[in-house]
């Protein structure tokens, strides 16, 4: 199965990446852009064929690696 | 309008950090993690409302910034 987690900074955490991003777009003469936020995406490729038993397994692998919970949220999609 | 924009290296392209994060997930346990890439995700809020203004101005910004299109692919999702 594939799973793809997306990390992202929670929202109220400053995002220098992303405000590095919003001036250089504003310097290059794209206007209207209110907020970018930057994250990480992470495509796994598991030899797991559960699909519920691969989702509890990328979870874990979230918590215990993939993102710092105390600044970072995650989201994982299984397909 | 609300864009999101993922940026892959491409196949073929050699990923050290994804490479990174399966071995670092091997030494954790998690067996069964047969390939990982890692990529970017970027969130933008844009002031534009036309849907397909919208989608081509972040196509324009993803070539001109956001991704290295000799190595890296990019997706734009408008929401």
């Amino acid at each position: 199965m594939k799973a793809r987690v997306h990390v992202m900074l929670k929202t109220g955490v400053l995002d220098p990446q992303g405000e590095a991003v919003r001036h250089a777009l504003g310097s290059l003469g794209f206007d209207g852009v209110e907020g970018v936020r930057q994250g990480k995406v992470i495509e796994l490729d598991l030899a797991e064929t559960d699909k519920a038993k691969a989702e509890e397994t990328v979870n874990q692998m979230c918590e215990k690696l993939l993102a710092n919970t105390v600044i970072e949220s995650y989201s994982v999609e299984i397909s």
